[in-house]
């Protein structure tokens, strides 16, 4: 169970206490997914601190459930030494529950989260089918050349949220906006060549995510660039290779094309119950991949217009690109 | 200028450095919606550093924009004392640019935030607008009893994100899930009675928030429990009154009909850039209401299904129900 696994690392940190704030990471370990403010304490004991509004969705967890407010105001526990997540937990919560307690990460969830087991696998490949028909349907709405980014957006979502859900808004990024790479759905009518599209499915909280360039010339520098620095960020994510070998490599063949300084984002990030899961593939990432990482590879190269593609892959002695059928966008068909 | 007014407050607290992370607040501030790490440092001349995928997004912003990697780098300023948002900014946050640092709330950026101008409330009456065709449209999916949670839900964002955005998922619930507060549209055909439908467009970054309840005999005591306590509720948006009466006024009505343990949380909150924004109207709200300020009253009351009827107010010297014509649910024709 996830949980005693927790316990131990705690145990191994010389820690008798962690506190779990980030819904992602409570669902992890107690299979329980908030709604609301939540709290599980790691302890002997493990309790989890559930508002009013979560306490029915709570009560058939197989966990010693209290009600928030005991949280709030009986949260006293005679440990000096405590775990909380230092990039979720705010200073306001340190300030009124932890003054006074020597603090530190409970960096390990983030750790036990990287590989994916076979029913996390499952999810994250059902999540992919339905955006190789998002992607369609996108292809479709663009091909009318009377949507706009917006409607595109929209109608990609209503399609994921009709089944399942939405990893997040989906980017439709026509002529100029395709620069933009957190580019936000506007008004335009999508009628312009390149259209950048860049969405994601999540099935039972596990998310996908995937990008295409539709309308760009296959044979220009830049989508060879791009293409080329996709395959060689793929190549490195294999186990027991170094994460950061990715960004070096998507970086490298950028560089040889002339467009290091046009990548303006790191080159992928793992996939899991977050969008960003861990490990992030950064330049200076550390660590080493192991069998069961989910990431994606996503350069980009974003000049007048920009050009990305995202693919997803499992990490094995080789790696395992598990979105290749999704394969509209340039160099299909 | 709202910048200047951040910096008469932060002077005002004798503090010379504030940094503001929070997106909204950023927006509120300096007009720039970041999609990535950012941070406006509020200082005599104050800097707003955003990430290289904001960089073209920020081009054209009335304020010296930096690139973030110097904030990450460089932030090393003299100053002792700094104001930061300790109900946002992350303890990791804190221990990389902060420590040994006197660090003191931003509350007054939500003060700023509760009294909407004009603006503000167009694009909130905009966002409402859309709202009351979202109703139509979630009730005439309801009616049609063959569409399931999820596809209702999907069918009202879809109508808002190809115009506009959404505030929030919308909540579908119905039969025995009415009875979860924070519901999540299930694969469930919606043909059971009652069905909660919470929804919000968002226009412009600004947030509606109304809940009608379908199905429900309006003669039932649960029903007229609801209803009176929210007219008692919104009898106390009245400027010079104190907010937490609001919530008062709505518990005490409950409590006649027997319901004060059925209702799960607050009688309302503000709206604007946030879905929950200042002032919350909790228990223990402090604070006196302004003209100006919007606000959503929202009794519930949970037994094996639940009711819950959420309308939104401007203060004045009497309050200004703005969603009355979102008449669809019990009680409406």
């Amino acid at each position: 169970m996830r949980i005693k696994k927790a316990l131990q690392a705690l145990e191994e940190k010389g820690l008798k206490c962690g506190i779990v704030l980030k819904p992602e990471n409570i669902y992890y370990l107690a299979g329980f997914f908030p709604s609301a403010f939540c709290a599980l304490v790691l302890e002997e004991d493990p309790r989890l601190f559930v508002s009013d509004m979560d306490k029915k969705l709570a009560s058939d967890i197989d966990l010693d459930v209290k009600p928030i407010e005991n949280f709030k105001k009986g949260f006293r526990p005679g440990y000096k030494k405590i775990g909380i997540e230092k990039g979720y937990a705010t200073v306001r919560f340190y300030e009124k529950y932890l003054r006074d307690r020597e603090i530190f990460d409970l960096d390990f969830i983030n750790d036990m989260r990287k590989v994916k087991d076979k029913f996390e696998i499952r999810q994250i490949k059902d999540a992919l089918k339905l955006t190789a028909r998002g992607m369609e349907i996108a292809k479709e709405m663009i091909d009318a050349k009377r949507y706009t980014e917006k409607e595109i957006a929209a109608g990609v979502e209503h399609f994921f949220k009709s089944r399942a859900g939405s990893a997040f808004e989906p980017i439709i990024a026509c002529g100029g906006n395709s620069a933009i790479p957190h580019h936000r759905p506007s008004n335009k009518i999508a009628d312009r060549d390149p259209v950048i599209v860049d969405m994601g499915a999540r099935v039972n909280h596990y998310s996908s995510d995937i990008t295409r360039t539709f309308g760009f010339s296959d044979s220009s520098d830049i989508f060879l660039a791009v293409r080329d620095a996709q395959e060689a960020g793929i190549r490195e994510c294999r186990a027991g290779n170094e994460v950061k070998n990715v960004d070096a490599a998507v970086r490298g063949v950028l560089k040889e094309y002339g467009f290091e300084c046009d990548f303006l984002h790191s080159a992928g990030h793992g996939l899991g119950l977050d969008v960003h899961d861990p490990p992030a593939l950064k330049k200076d990432a550390e660590g080493i991949f192991e069998k069961g990482m989910v990431v994606s590879v996503e350069p980009g190269v974003y000049r007048d217009v920009g050009v990305r593609i995202e693919d997803m892959v499992i990490v094995g002695r080789r790696p395992e690109v598990i979105s290749k059928n999704i394969a509209a966008g340039i160099g299909a068909d």
